[in-house]
């Protein structure tokens, strides 16, 4: 079942027989001495392997295998499972040694081949993990998809982008619009078509990702157009070999300038992956800067461009859309070119977009799939799909865990923030449910991702152990926040930087008819109690008493 | 001088004779249909050249030359000084054709190259605009630089990055703080020794450009290593082929994993540009990920990455610092290696980074020069320095430029949000000065780049036609803001959103003190005047009259 020589183990799996390298085995030893146990991180480079090393013994023990390595005698301990699903061989998801982004990992498409659209729609989306994660996955299989039902109005486009990963700010903003100018700086905001192309070639890195909300359509034309390039360069490279080493051999010069821009980038228009894997298509002419090359290139390339520009724009591989009010397409500016047709009429187009970039789009997925399985996997341990941990386990386990350690936008961790504003509440000699609130109030933020009502998520998590005195203060201390701009002259200049940020985007102070009704509500003074604490729990200087320092207290409220 | 065959054209100028195909020139036309005047894009694609292109005739025209092409008799007029410029052969900053990014647009260096270390201050980098290029310049050439007094204050590393491009927002957040933590889900969140290393390998695009920026120095240890990989590359090169070749041609998988993030790259640990340059380092064994690939490239491989990471790590490749608080280190994330040592002491070592890019730090190096060519040129013509346009000139260039259909994150442009202030204060009965005021409040925007000081800039530049009741209110309004969040409930709420944002920025609300002596100013009560026509200035329905509207009272108030 197990055998080495010098250099390497030999293992029997089932049918097959896998071989690992010694150097291979150590530089993935999962032993706390080589791998921190907090992080995963690796603690050894590679240059603290011992030269020479072989393996020097090997046991088979129920489910791992323990190697033993010469010359120092260091011990790794390999879950047989594990050594299986890491073969050599050409990993990645498909065997190809890639990593999701070459055509490799993509369904290529011409339109004739969409039985239907990618498409989804924005409430279902936020409602469902499952449908998210199908949405996330057209982007990175097809190259894109229609998200529909994004409300018509301005700035929503950013929060698409902020529910899947971080807008890459540009010389055009976060946010761009996408209409009739009057001095157009861009083609792109005129009247005109737009020949399918790929966006920002001047820039290096270029956004991978990109967004187009439609807020208003235009009355006559203006319709969009999306090519899949990575399917027309593995036609080109089937059709004309020459042609395609031209285009992935040549680096293009690329430039936009404005007022205050002058951005400058050269690459082939053609991206291949070390393997010759095609990874990334750029396409725009409009920016193209006049190529400096000597006469032979120059002519070489001019013929192989118009050839790959011609069948680039054949109409059968055009898919063709007319995004209505509320439409916000999702795509891969590395792979999907896009364009439109002119358009006329009087109402004028609008579009709003930003753009993103695919590695966060990717983790985002990859978290959803995660998470995904550990509820499956908990499902089927916990059939009443309730937590069978008690409170002080399962809160506990999140004061410990990575989530406690970050930091959002604020010069204290969430763990010690929390922490602090509990101990606020106890020195203020509130009762203990208000405490708990004051220590729980973020607890949505360890939870999930930031930002999505974390209130309100806190609150229904606790409902299962606590009462109102501590779940409603917490579902109520964002909205205290709004209530105290409105309601207590000098309150926003408490606010640090952070929070300022955040309100924007929980919908700013309340009006004065919101903040009566706020003041009305049950558990309103103890949600502003709990805020100003909230507030006040950001310093650095300080070091609030750790959680167990708290867990009696929490056990005895859990007890009524 | 001229002449032509089918193909192409030919030129002498001085000595040289330069030689250009008809498609490079045709490409390239000027001219407007070609070509559009306001945004120097180019309006064909490649496809709507006619195929068969010749140049049928040329002329010489004093400084120009007119070439009129076969089959359609399109006719391009270039400038001989453009031609020149633009002669073919290995274009780019050395003949090399790359693009700035390669080892061929750097000067590599081991620590012994170093006279002097490059680096700035702070103050000075903000007061002066060469003084800011050279900084900038050399995160280009040598690939880092040591930014001095920075004040050692939270969050001061977002300024430093928001002075030349755009913070990368990452699962890090936009800042991240770098000092030990209980539960670090990263190493460099311990006291522990970091070997060099590049930072995010696991991310595509990786951040270009890292920041950062020390708060508290630790008592003992916790020394920062500089390594150029450029130069380690070229050495491996030269020294050793064929694992300069390994590492080139092999992707490594590199990973990371938080309660919120599962990112994955693969990318070679050394890369090249298609002509073979290289052109970006990652290493960091840390998140290296299982290498999967067939046992005989495995074992070549790890003796490779050896050989590699020893070059790396030979003592006389680090540049040594000791970070003081208010140093802030910039570097490039492609290309230096950046490691510490380990550290104890109690006071703990404290610093914060983020990520930007290298594109927008070239942007913003490129135009600080344009603008400093343009201020030599200008002192040759203007020994004064004053213009000598008339306000109407200087002022209606303003409100025609690119600048005026900027947005900045509000619903309308900048041009149109002016002339809506104008027409606003006009209905509202204002007098003249105050109309100008109210029309030419953001003058400072459309002037230079946004956010610096603007009501400050637009005041001294409308000074050398305007009196105080002009420009006391331009300079006054963004302070009357800051004022009227104080001193009237409910004014915060009718802030936009970008209003709010920037207010954070401004200083946020004026104290009870402040707001005081504000209100006691001369003009302060017409810069809230002003304020107020310019929070209602933002509609997207409305069309504002055109600036010649405008024109007129502004001249009258010109000859008073």
């Amino acid at each position: 079942m197990v055998s080495w020589d010098d250099g390497k183990l030999e293992l029997t799996v089932g049918e097959r027989t896998l071989c690992f390298p010694a150097v291979w085995l150590r530089d993935n030893c999962p032993c706390p001495a080589c791998r921190d146990p907090d992080s995963g991180q690796k603690l050894k480079d590679i240059t603290d392997i011992p030269n020479g090393l072989a393996v020097a013994a090997a046991e088979d023990i129920g489910e791992s295998v323990v190697v033993t390595y010469a010359p120092d005698r260091h011990q790794s301990t390999f879950a047989r499972s594990w050594l299986a699903r890491h073969a050599l061989g050409y990993g990645g998801a498909d065997g190809t040694g890639e990593d999701g982004r070459t055509e490799d990992d993509k369904q290529l498409w011409l339109p004739a081949d969409l039985d239907q659209l990618p498409q989804g729609s924005w409430p279902r989306y936020l409602a469902d993990p499952a449908d998210r994660a199908g949405v996330l996955d057209a982007v990175l299989r097809w190259g894109f998809v229609l998200l529909r039902d994004v409300p018509a109005e301005a700035g929503r486009v950013l929060e698409v982008a902020a529910s899947f990963g971080f807008v890459r700010e540009t010389n055009y903003g976060r946010l761009f619009d996408v209409r009739i100018e009057p001095r157009p700086a861009n083609l792109a905001f005129t009247r005109r078509r737009i020949l399918p192309h790929t966006d920002n070639p001047y820039r290096d890195p270029v956004p991978t990702v990109q967004l187009l909300h439609c807020l208003r359509a235009a009355d006559d034309g203006g319709e969009t157009s999306l090519t899949d390039g990575f399917a027309a360069a593995r036609e080109l490279r089937a059709t004309d070999g020459e042609t395609f080493q031209i285009m992935a051999g040549t680096p293009v010069p690329f430039g936009y300038t404005d007022q205050s821009t002058e951005l400058r980038a050269s690459q082939p228009l053609i991206q291949l992956s070390p393997r010759g894997r095609v990874r990334g298509i750029r396409f725009n002419n409009r920016s193209a800067r006049p190529l400096r090359l000597p006469y032979a290139e120059v002519t070489a390339f001019y013929a192989a461009y118009r050839r790959w520009a011609e069948l680039l724009a054949r109409p059968e591989r055009q898919l063709k859309l007319r995004l209505a009010p509320g439409d916000c397409l999702i795509f891969d500016n590395t792979r999907i070119l896009h364009g439109r047709t002119a358009f006329g009429g009087t109402g004028g187009r609008h579009l709003q977009g930003c753009y993103a970039d695919l590695d966060g789009l990717a983790s985002t997925l990859a978290v959803l799939r995660r998470e995904e399985k550990g509820r499956e996997e908990k499902g089927r341990k916990e059939p009443e799909g309730r937590s069978n941990m008690t409170a002080i386990e399962a809160i506990g386990e999140l004061f410990a865990g990575p989530g406690a350690n970050d930091y959002l936008g604020e010069p204290v961790t969430i763990g010690e923030h929390l922490r602090q504003a509990g101990a606020l509440a106890e020195a203020a000699g509130a009762d203990d449910a208000l405490v708990a609130a004051a220590l729980l109030h973020d607890v949505g933020h360890l939870r999930s991702a930031p930002g999505v009502g974390h209130g309100e998520a806190g609150a229904q998590w606790l409902s299962q152990w606590f009462g109102q005195a501590v779940t409603e203060p917490v579902r109520l201390h964002v909205a205290a926040k709004r209530y105290l701009c409105t309601a207590e002259p000098g309150y926003f200049g408490l606010l640090s930087a952070e929070s300022v940020r955040s309100l924007a985007l929980q919908g700013g102070p309340m009006t004065a008819e919101e903040a009566a009704e706020f003041a009305a509500a049950p558990h309103a003074q103890e949600a502003v109690a709990v805020r100003r604490w909230d507030d006040q729990a950001k310093d650095p200087a300080v070091t609030a008493p750790p959680f167990a320092h708290f867990a009696p207290l929490l056990e005895a409220l859990t007890r009524r």
